[in-house]
């Protein structure tokens, strides 16, 4: 007794193309899978021309401009919401999962926000609420922690999980482009939004990193709680001199469980050793790399946005709760794990190395005041170097990489130093993460 | 009701032991992502010496000499099979799902010889038959694969799996040690076996490659019909030129869906760029990177081989089955898809780039005329670069990089050079994956 299982998809944009074209053109793939055909039955978006896409490719879809009808279909198994946001896509989510339908959702915005509500309302339902696509595209980031690494303790995580970020410092690197000239080159070439501020600040690898953090930890923790710093004041000089240094200038989300149980959080720009498996994922590749107490590193790159890569990620979601759902199986529970609140380390708190640019005046004694400086305040020198500053006559750079030091206390000298007369410009600062 | 889901191990090595190590130290974290508690309640081996360190963490563990008790217990819910080897292997599977229990295996050799005969059992059963570990240890290659990428068309899958060949190659490149030395080193440091002729020959990894390949491409291929070559014959001069012309040499398995339908299948040391994610691949660590029509590049790196590892990839298997099972699901089939037999390229018809070391007569013209043999067969030379062989007064050394030649054209040509003056040993061949 066949049946089939039936997908409504709300939001054709982008990847809502992409969905629609791997539904249809791997139809007989995907149906051999699932055991069943897998069949799109409804189509919602705003834009009739985005429907007209959809009709052209085939016209026995039904094609609705309100995505709040496809919910309530009986003819529709499965709700896919790509319409993103957080208020409407909540409202959807919802009423989907009242209607008893599963649901797949791309939504990381929505996710960090009120992933633990909406877990809630699945598993009263005896729904699924899938979302491998929400963290990292095409790389199976939740599907690795959540299944493959089950039976272990998650030690910690740590991805470069913002596409753009990365095509953007990649540009940099690669081509000696300015930040402001790769972020013209990365929004030509598709790979950055028109508005791309969440992206570039961090905002939408701290979404991503919050879910990670619910999964690996069982910690929930909003967005806005972590320390977070976008990738625009990193300068072509940092990464020259982080590359003679002998790294590279990645843009990662870290999430680590620390020896007194708090958890160590964090979005921000880092200078990673070349060696590194995270150093070679370059331009609009990302990558997450896990430690695990038992199973040690763990490393997954791939595409981590664009229409195909992100499709395949949400049908691969359909397929499995299709498959679920053939099965007569109520529901393979997967809620987000909460251990409740953690405590979040203070960016003070933080212990690393760090990388540091002073742009000061061409004088005799500088570097020794300046080192000086930094020694009283505990501060140890790994490395440094003295250029003479291209274009300003009589300034001087100086980087310098430091030993292990606590934040806090790093930027007290810091503020220190650059209010005296040492310092032409404030002094510039990249954490290491090794 | 709460129920709880019972174990029976079958074999006590190193990977059994360390499945008793994760399910007894993670107790409490498995519990809580199964939904039910998850209990060791059984464990076979021969060697009572093993058993007995397994009643030293837990004595409430029944302890039997004969795994075919395990599979008949009324206690048992899910065999775990870590006996190894096929004949005793494939009988004691067939008696558990014969007895209507879950099956976990690692046995790479038992699934790539019967593997169809056996998912056709436990189907019949209604039973699962996991086997992560299989295949390079603790990558999720076969859930990434079966799961995560079911939406797309697999394009090609290369992978670095098998420990001990890479270990030797690492430690050949990186401490300039011979073969011999740096397999003894292996063996010492325990990532090789007393016997490690499967390893060395390819034949482990052409076992993991049979089931990547049923997996990805739905092909039913015995190992034995994959063009195999160990890592025996790699010499020190190799990795230097390789390096120099901007490779490492690592050993690979390739399984290939080429534009005729034919499936490209092989194992053997290649020469990798340096760019390469697979070139950064070093030690003890094993890669799988998977090329999908829609999804693009996807890469997974972790250790290959060790207890810990592989143990929680079986341990993660156990956690699926019993969430099946909690969820009354009869069973999520997934056995291994089969478009039947298929063709299998020889490996003569290979068009590659291949590298070439000729030791040759340091003689004057002796390039001209090796060169001008090569070209006559229509094969074209890249690179080349010519030494005095170390050593060997009298003899020189040719190292080349050809540009992409059929390999039987390429072997004729060898073998019509081998046989003249010019060469005073065999030529040596590694092929170039890129």
């Amino acid at each position: 007794m066949e049946r089939e299982i039936r997908v409504g998809l709300c939001g054709c944009g982008v990847i809502g193309e992409g969905v629609v074209t791997t539904l249809l053109q791997h139809a007989d793939i995907i149906g051999k899978r699932v055991g069943a055909p897998l069949r799109l039955a409804a189509v919602a978006d705003k834009d009739s021309a985005r429907l007209d896409i959809v009709r052209a490719q085939d016209p026995s879809i039904s094609l609705i401009d309100d995505a709040f009808e496809i919910v309530t279909r009986d003819d529709v198994d499965v709700v896919v919401e790509l319409i993103g946001g957080v208020e409407v896509a909540d409202r959807l989510v919802r009423a989907a999962l009242d209607a008893k339908k599963h649901v797949v959702t791309a939504n990381k915005a929505l996710l960090a926000d009120r992933g633990g509500a909406l877990f809630a309302l699945a598993e009263a339902n005896g729904c699924d609420l899938y979302f491998e696509a929400a963290v990292a595209g095409s790389i199976p980031a939740i599907r690795v922690i959540r299944e493959s690494l089950a039976a272990d303790r998650i030690l910690s995580v740590r991805g470069i999980i913002n596409g753009t970020s990365n095509y953007i410092l990649s540009s940099m690197a690669n081509d000696g482009a300015a930040f402001d000239d790769a972020l013209k080159a990365a929004q030509q070439a598709g790979f950055a939004e028109a508005n791309p501020t969440l992206d570039i600040t961090g905002g939408d690898a701290g979404h991503k990193l919050a879910i990670l953090a619910a999964l690996a930890f069982g910690a929930r923790v909003r967005p806005g709680e972590i320390p977070t710093e976008g990738i625009e004041n990193v300068d072509p000089r940092d990464i020259q001199y982080a590359r003679n240094f002998g790294y590279v200038i990645r843009p990662l989300a870290v999430a680590e469980r620390l020896e007194t149980g708090a958890l160590d959080l964090r979005v921000h720009p880092a200078l990673v050793p070349v060696r590194d498996p995270l150093a070679h994922v370059d331009g609009a590749l990302n990558a997450v790399a896990i430690q695990g107490a038992m199973v040690g590193p763990s490393f997954l790159a791939g595409l981590g946005a664009g229409a195909a890569p992100t499709a395949v990620s949400v049908v691969g979601d359909i397929i499995d709760i299709a498959k679920n759902a053939l099965a007569g199986a109520p529901v393979r529970t997967w809620s987000l794990p909460s251990d409740g609140a953690p405590e979040i380390q203070a960016i003070a708190d933080l212990s690393s190395r760090y990388y540091l640019r002073f742009s000061v005046r061409d004088e005799s004694g500088v570097l020794a005041t300046l080192s000086g400086k930094l020694g009283n305040s505990g501060i140890s020198i790994e490395k440094m170097v003295q250029d003479a500053a291209t274009g300003d006559a009589g300034a001087a750079s100086i980087a310098m990489l430091t030993h292990h030091a606590r934040e806090g206390d790093l930027r007290d000298s810091l503020h220190a130093i650059d209010n005296t007369h040492l310092t032409t410009a404030p002094t510039h600062l990249i954490r290491i993460v090794e």
